[in-house]
């Protein structure tokens, strides 16, 4: 038998282009990429502004069942569907998001894809990158001492200091940093307060630099996020504090989406990265629009499955920015079928056909709610090694049973030409102009009726549980002018329902809300159901300990 | 009258040549330049590594007398007079160091030189550069974050959790963070303890990176860090964490200096930028020498007046990289010769040819200070338009009494036309090879009698104060292996006494040590003697209120 190859030496072995050749692809000069190294660029945003007039490419939107043990393979599919689509002649590039850099010193870092369907290089876009979330951190947290400033200074805006709701960020596992106190030491300090940290990712900046069509944009939203309450709950906003203008100025060169390339060549986007659970998981706009500018086909992706990702990658990204996506591909693999059909991760290697066909309800479920979007959905069954023609084909049946289709992909190990009957399944859907994109619920709808409608419609649940103080709040902000918002949901990404250990299509369940939070400069209202965790620690034996350059200057360890 | 343009605007209108043509006059190829952006780069280790066997350059110290608020241009007179050498047909380059982020949102940023003597790209130079100081952070909180997992998964290690020394830093001035307690909150979340930030610069990382001459000594020297001691007072170390390989794995890009220009095209590195208090106050030893093997003239300046920095620079960052100046540079103006003459700052219009010679003294003092390194000492009178010849012969004659020159420099007016008398003098000296540099002390001598030896011979005290607590501690340190290090002094800048007030050239007065620090990566013992602030606050107006972008898309309101 070969020995497999792992990520990190494929990637290694990649023939990258000078960036310059991948940007002359999309037409972009020499002198509108601004380049980090040899092999990373950002596209100037003079050049994004020269592009206005041109034709918007197709944008195909790569989601997936509910995430498992087992791995489904989200980025390598979209990843591999865009070097698929150059392979069949297309013009076509990838969008997808930036790594946050504190959590490879926890666990392993992550390709971005995987075996030969990956973008490089690998090791830069795992650690510092561009410095796009340096600069969101850095910008973050510019507002964060500017509000003790303040109330330091006198405190004119009558800042509650027991309701300062911005809290500062950190792009590293630290747990020691949820919850402090901070302001200690006498006067010169400040006044002692409640505080903490989030991890970068979790940051509203974040979300607002991915949802944000260019800087003016940008600034506007920054000033309206919403850093404490007065004392009587009047909310008090960045622009008070005079923030906005010098935190647009950190984010300058952020804003610029990314450039890098595939194994094969060929463009990809990353940009931006903001959490998929109390954020909307989406790669930034500005890339994906950019894209859509340069591109006859854009394939993105949306994180965690279709129930969280593709929901408001739907109803928040694309409600933002004027999207619609022409074809949407649903992820899944037959080992991840067999989890759903209550296989264990030490029983996948068996053949278990029956298992598959049980577990093909949760994939079921994730097609018709596609469809409801008015999008058409393909199947593609990432392949591994040990998947049997028997298993692959119940999953085809249950598919086609579906009124849709499923196509087996072999990009993983072969690259572009393992995904070829993808590419062009998905070329014709996006072409035919078959798709007819709605969204799930009009702005104008209330918050509440919002929060019914996807943990009806997508969740399927029989009923939501909100106590009167989450009404009251709703019913606040809904006064106070934010009834428009989309809903973000944040809740367990392993279930439609709000158990993780609920896999497979579950019916009956109950929808709990325990928070609610409003992102005012990103433009949603988070709906917390369940814990979620926005600053990680680290494990006991961390990825730190054995991560080193080697004697070749290589990073070890990190993967 | 001419109107005067402001440095940015002087800036705004350099004629800069791509980076990669700056990288060809020093032999460069575009191979071996890491581009970020077209107007910065860093020179890659590897190119770095292949100049070992070149012949290095002569070594040019810029420093200057004691700060005044008249300002003295010590960092426009490094700039101009690598210009000038350039004018004068000498192969040369500048080395300084990098700036903070952080405070630019406090008081206004600020330029890299001054005028016609300016390092470009100048608002870069002020934000995010190339990313540097955010390695800095992250590496830095990194092992913050690796010492309260170590105590939260079980404390092998037997951290004492009041021994604590290692805090969290933040490239922001943030007076909210300088005394905090984290870890509140419950189990998950770890030890409650009393912990605190610094910001970035003040990072004994900074300094490691500064004093490093490659990767695998930097990895040494950060594996030497003494993060915590033990309830017995033993110290416990990055190493013993794990934490020094993935350190140096963030830090691996950061190590390679940062090559921009000078206005006039000339090589500039700006590379590092520790503290001149708590730290040593220069740029990366990388950096002056890749700059030495590239160039037979290299200009470069240290952190404060000579009693600081100078100091610092020959019996730190010398002693440890086995550099050695070929001569120096001390700057004055006429204007601040007139505050050491007693003038106040409202009153220095007027010509005061008495005042201009009482100030010298201070001047005197430096110049004398200087001698006593053995390296031949030229006085650069960096002209202000309201100097009066009077004045400029008067502030002359004193130095020509004192068996040195003093050569009036007009670079900030004119660029390197402006300073081309001084070049060529500077480069006879370092050519003459008359230079006998010696340190001020040898590395075996005791750690209270190299700072007797300081205070004596440098800041001219007549006592010493240190109570048993030190005395101890020092002892303490060298019986566990530290005596060699040399010292780093942490005092006022504005006086060569403690006392900022006592301008001119004091004597009689005593140094008393407040505290003492071992920075066993860096490899040096801070001596503090009064307040030194390591986190630094707003103001009550921060300059982040009147940062913006203008219609144009240039900044306003950072500089």
């Amino acid at each position: 038998m070969m020995a497999f190859k792992t990520d990190i030496e494929i990637a290694r072995e990649a023939k990258k282009l000078p960036i310059q050749e991948i940007g002359a692809k999309l037409g972009i000069g020499p002198e509108d990429l601004v380049p980090y190294g040899h092999d990373k660029a950002k596209v100037s945003a003079d050049f994004i502004a020269r592009q206005a007039g041109n034709k918007n490419g197709k944008l195909i939107l790569v989601t997936a069942i509910n995430p498992t043990p087992a791995g489904e393979g989200k980025t390598t599919t979209t990843v591999g569907l865009g070097d698929g689509l150059n392979a069949i002649g297309k013009k076509a590039a990838v969008c997808i998001r930036e790594a946050s850099l504190g959590p490879c010193f926890g666990m392993k870092g992550g390709a971005a894809g995987g075996g030969y369907a990956q973008v490089v290089p690998m090791e830069e876009m795992n650690l510092h990158f561009t410095g796009d979330f340096h600069a969101i951190t850095s910008a973050h947290n510019l507002l964060s001492a500017l509000i003790d400033n303040h109330i330091y200074w006198g405190n004119s805006l009558d800042i509650d200091i027991r309701r300062v709701v911005w809290k500062r960020v950190m792009d590293m596992n630290d747990r020691a940093l949820r919850d402090i106190v901070t302001s200690l030491g006498g006067v010169a300090n400040g006044f002692p307060r409640q505080a903490g940290f989030d991890i970068t990712v979790a940051s509203e900046v974040m979300a607002i630099l991915c949802l944000s069509n260019d800087l003016e944009d940008l600034q506007e939203r920054l000033g309206r996020i919403i850093v404490a309450y007065t004392r009587d709950r009047k909310p008090v906003t960045c622009k008070e504090l005079k923030a906005d203008g010098a935190m647009t100025v950190l984010l300058k060169d952020a804003m610029q989406p990314n450039l890098v390339q595939t194994l094969e060549n060929n463009p990809a986007f990353v940009h931006g990265g903001p959490f998929a659970n109390i954020a909307h998981g989406c790669n930034s706009v500005v890339a994906t629009k950019t894209a859509l500018k340069l591109n006859d086909y854009v394939v993105t992706e949306a994180g965690f499955g279709a129930d969280l990702g593709a929901e408001k990658f739907m109803n928040i990204k694309c409600r933002k920015a004027g999207l619609a996506p022409a074809a949407i591909v649903i992820v899944a693999t037959i080992r991840a079928m067999k989890m759903n059909g209550g296989v264990k991760k030490q029983d996948l290697g068996a053949e278990n056909v029956a298992a598959v066909k049980d577990g093909c309800a949760n994939l079921g479920r994730h097609i018709e709610n596609i469809k409801g979007f008015g999008v058409p959905a393909v199947v593609a069954i990432n392949h591994f090694a040990g998947d049997t023609e028997a298993e692959i084909k119940a999953c085809k049946d249950y598919v086609a049973s579906q009124g849709s289709e499923a196509i087996l992909c072999k990009h993983w190990a072969e690259g572009s030409k393992g995904i070829q009957e993808l590419a062009t399944r998905v070329a014709q859907i996006a072409d035919s102009g078959v798709a007819q994109f709605q969204m799930l619920y009009p702005d104008d709808m209330s918050l509440m009726k919002k929060i019914e409608t996807i943990a009806k419609r997508i969740y399927r649940a029989d009923e939501r549980l909100a106590d009167k103080k989450i009404r009251d709040q709703l019913a606040q902000w809904e006064e106070q002018g934010f009834r428009d918002l989309p809903i973000c949901m944040a809740k367990t990404q392993y279930s439609f329902s709000t158990d993780a250990n609920l896999r497979g299509a579950p019916t009956g369940h109950s929808v709990p809300i325990r928070e609610v939070r409003l992102s005012a400069g990103a433009g949603f209202v988070v709906v917390v159901c369940g814990e979620i965790m926005t600053m990680p620690g680290l494990p006991r034996v961390p990825s730190s300990e054995s991560i080193m350059l080697n004697d070749e200057g290589l990073i070890e360890g990190l993967f």
